[in-house]
């Protein structure tokens, strides 16, 4: 049959379930970036693709130039034609904006496919969408998937770290795909089934959030570097270079030292033309509102992105600098011997965002019920994504041989990193501190390490403060319960011996 | 008529409009702690109060104990009965729990109340339910007010500080009794109009935020006093009992001084046998969200939130001392030089946070199209409330010098107090990081600060690496717009040679 016969007959079948079945495996809507890329993926391993946009301008583009000539890549002019020409069951990928787009194609697609069929949603959609998502169309028996797509341009196409949850049921048939043109790590595939519902997209969005940490930790390195050493672009990208040749081995680390000696037309750093102000409104916000939610201090996150925020005042950030002042660097010291502790500074921060992001997916799972293997999660990152790293190849070994490890800085290896990174890490916060250099990130990961170690933190003042105040009422501390504070119950003093006996916990009618 | 046969007669009137009005100036529903204070306060007054509680019991025993022989407080045993003891227009406040109990006793109340009469809720609501509720009522005639009430206890008893916001319609009906209750300041009224709809939960919610910064940051100064100086419990009252006399005057620097010196019957001081895990689930955890929402760098009351959620894994931090070192505190210096740089870290972390909290105000009066008058709003926390302090007499004075004060930073008073505090502060936050005593509050205020008045802060590598990795874009800084990267514009390059062209604001089918 040729194609435009195809096309007439799904013509006639609009608004009604297609019954014929085509010869692709796989089909992709939506041509943005990542979504051409990892058509191109999908192709180069032996899979035919067949794709649609919205805008059918687009499929002829991409057809007529990037995968001209591809006999693995086919594309359709409607919904109709799409449908007509995949495999059944059906495996549709949705790479389109987040949000009401993805519902809207969803409704589209729901009048074209059949019972079995899978629709799979690899944009960065909230996890509360894809829990929805996911129980909507399963009553439809429709099997969704949500799944996380890391890894920027270039992962989309030569290995994404892919992410996906949903509907356990589609894994044996999309499986196969997802594995093979995923990113591999020591030859195991960044991509293993993550959990119910929206448990891919939600560990999707820890990785991003970690992602904001990590390259905040990056920029205050640069900052300190800069400012407080004086070092150059080029000195710097030196610095970097040697850096990744470490325990800091990463992607960002990579893309930061190739960043840094980019020159402009004019032969100087491009890097110092940007401006320097970041959005935010994303998964790195989702984060830490989840965070909050869940009660869980994610510190690190929750500071990366009120950097982004406080770096968009630009202006009254301009106006702020003629009105306050601050000491002035003046760096006489070693050098190196400064470098060697920043490089542990980074280090140190590292591993405590990590381990407040490993925090807050296990009480995910806890709370969303969510059985999430937590070394397959470290192993989805260690390649493909913006975040892989020599690191989580360690973080991957830790929790393989404790996958119980109620945190990674129990784990041997992190142990001794971060009390061998301390010091420095020390030195270099008390530093930045006099010298007037912000460093939110790297001082709120040393306060959560020093909190975190802290069998008594000053709680039990403010637990104080609040009975005195608000009749909130106190607990007492076990190896002090008596006949008149009794372990576990809530107690209520009458501080000032004016207020009533009536605590807050009666605050209802 | 007897009360016996009001009500008969309202048994007579259920489901119906109750036409009868009776001689109550207020009535209050719910008789938790605040409930019953605010009803003696407004008795006080002269002014007629009738008390409804779900649980009739309550309001027997508190018409035959606290309000015993108080001609000016009577009671209801039913909703009707309640009704028709007050004067119209019913002017009807709930202080019940936040939630869904306040929609269950509009919905009841709606079945008796008449056009015009006043609904207030003076609970703890999330102002975009007192955003919905406003809406709702006012379609069916009905003027609802969702106040702030701040004061704990003692505060509602002898002058609370109020915030209501709203149907600005039921403030003529509702001001003479909210200005006579609430708390004077230098005899101006702690109360004034906030706002439309959710306004008045909104600045109480920000009152919140605000105050578990403060409280965090007494903690840490306690901490710190006590593991860094290792002062005793009755030293470190000393030590508050003096700030209370500067310029940290303020509530709770006074009870704060209090607890210090509250000894339980061994005698031996009672808050170092209270349990130090805190709970977080509420108005500060919104602050924070909202932050977030907004893009606003509210980062102290964040990480306030924060140290909450860490102080409540108690167990774990059990565990992880026993794994984690960290260098032991050896303060061998003058011990009254370092205290001085402890009032003053501690001062100078509080202006960060008060500046933070109205960045976000100001922003929120933008997002939300509040009239919000900055002025009265510190004037309404400065007394009656748990913020209560001269601090907020130089907030008022700032405003109304300036009512568009950019940034409370900018004002002469706190520009001064905020550069004569910064060495101490410096020194503290360096010192704390050495000794191994975690400072979140008072570090991020100084990261606030120091990124707050750099003009050039490292968020230009931030957008280098987003477009490296993600073809995110990025702008430049219009010193160096140039033909290639003109201003404004979102500029893209191929940083690696390897990548496309097609960027990323094409994320759409």
């Amino acid at each position: 049959m040729t194609e435009k016969a195809v096309a007439r007959l799904a013509g006639i079948n609009v608004g009604g379930p297609a019954r014929m079945a085509g010869s692709a495996d796989f089909g992709l809507i939506g041509l943005a970036v990542m979504g051409q890329n990892l058509i191109m993926n999908i192709g180069d391993h032996g899979f035919k693709v067949c794709v649609f946009n919205r805008t059918v301008l687009k499929v002829d583009r991409f057809l007529g130039n990037e995968a001209k000539g591809n006999v693995n890549i086919v594309g359709a002019h409607s919904i109709e034609e799409f449908i007509l020409k995949l495999k059944k069951p059906r495996r549709i990928m949705l790479l389109v904006m987040a949000g009401k787009p993805v519902d809207d194609f969803i409704e589209t697609l729901m009048e074209n496919v059949e019972k079995g069929d899978i629709i799979i949603d690899g944009g960065n959609s909230h996890f509360p969408d894809t829990n929805r998502r996911t129980r909507a169309l399963a009553e439809k028996g429709i099997r969704f998937v949500g799944t996380g797509v890391s890894g920027g341009e270039e992962g989309a196409r030569f290995g994404p770290s892919l992410m996906p949850g949903g509907n356990e049921e589609a894994w044996p048939y999309i499986k196969d795909i997802f594995q093979s043109i995923a990113a591999k790590s020591d030859g195991e595939p960044c991509c293993d089934w993550v959990g119910d519902a929206g448990a891919g997209h939600y560990v999707k969005m820890v990785h991003n959030g970690i992602e904001y940490g990590d390259m905040q930790l990056i920029c205050e390195a640069y900052d300190i570097m800069k400012r407080g050493l004086g070092l150059s672009d080029m000195e710097m990208s030196d610095v970097f270079a040697e850096w990744n040749n470490g325990v800091l081995d990463s992607f960002l680390i990579e893309i930061t030292r190739d960043v840094l000696k980019f020159n402009d037309d004019d032969g100087s750093p491009l890097v110092e033309k940007i401006l320097d102000s970041a959005g935010q409104k994303g998964t790195g916000k989702w984060t830490a509102i989840n965070a909050l939610d869940l009660g869980m201090p994610v510190t690190l996150i929750g500071e990366a992105v009120f950097a982004r925020c406080l770096s968009s005042l630009k202006q009254e950030r301009g106006r702020a600098s003629q009105l306050l002042d601050g000491p002035k660097p003046n760096f006489k010291g070693d050098k190196k011997a400064f470098l060697a502790n920043l490089e542990q500074a980074l280090y140190a921060s590292k591993i405590i965002s990590y381990c407040q992001g490993f925090m807050l997916i296990q009480n995910a799972a806890k709370e969303y019920k969510w059985k999430l293997n937590k070394p397959s999660i470290a192993l989805m990152w260690r390649g493909g994504c913006i975040i892989r790293s020599v690191f989580l190849k360690d973080i991957t070994k830790a929790y393989r041989t404790d996958p119980d490890l109620e945190n990674l800085l129990f784990d041997s290896f992190f142990n001794k990193a971060i009390h061998n990174a301390q010091e420095g890490w020390r030195d270099t916060v008390a530093c930045c501190a006099k010298w007037g250099i912000p460093t939110p990130a790297f001082s709120t990961a040393l306060s959560f390490y020093d909190g975190y170690r802290s069998k008594d933190l000053p709680a039990n003042l403010l637990q104080a403060q609040r009975d005195y105040f608000g009749a909130h009422t106190f607990k007492i501390k076990p190896e002090h319960a008596s006949a008149k504070y009794p372990e576990g119950e809530n107690n209520h003093v009458n501080w000032t011996g004016r207020g009533g006996d009536v605590s807050a916990s009666t605050y209802q009618a």
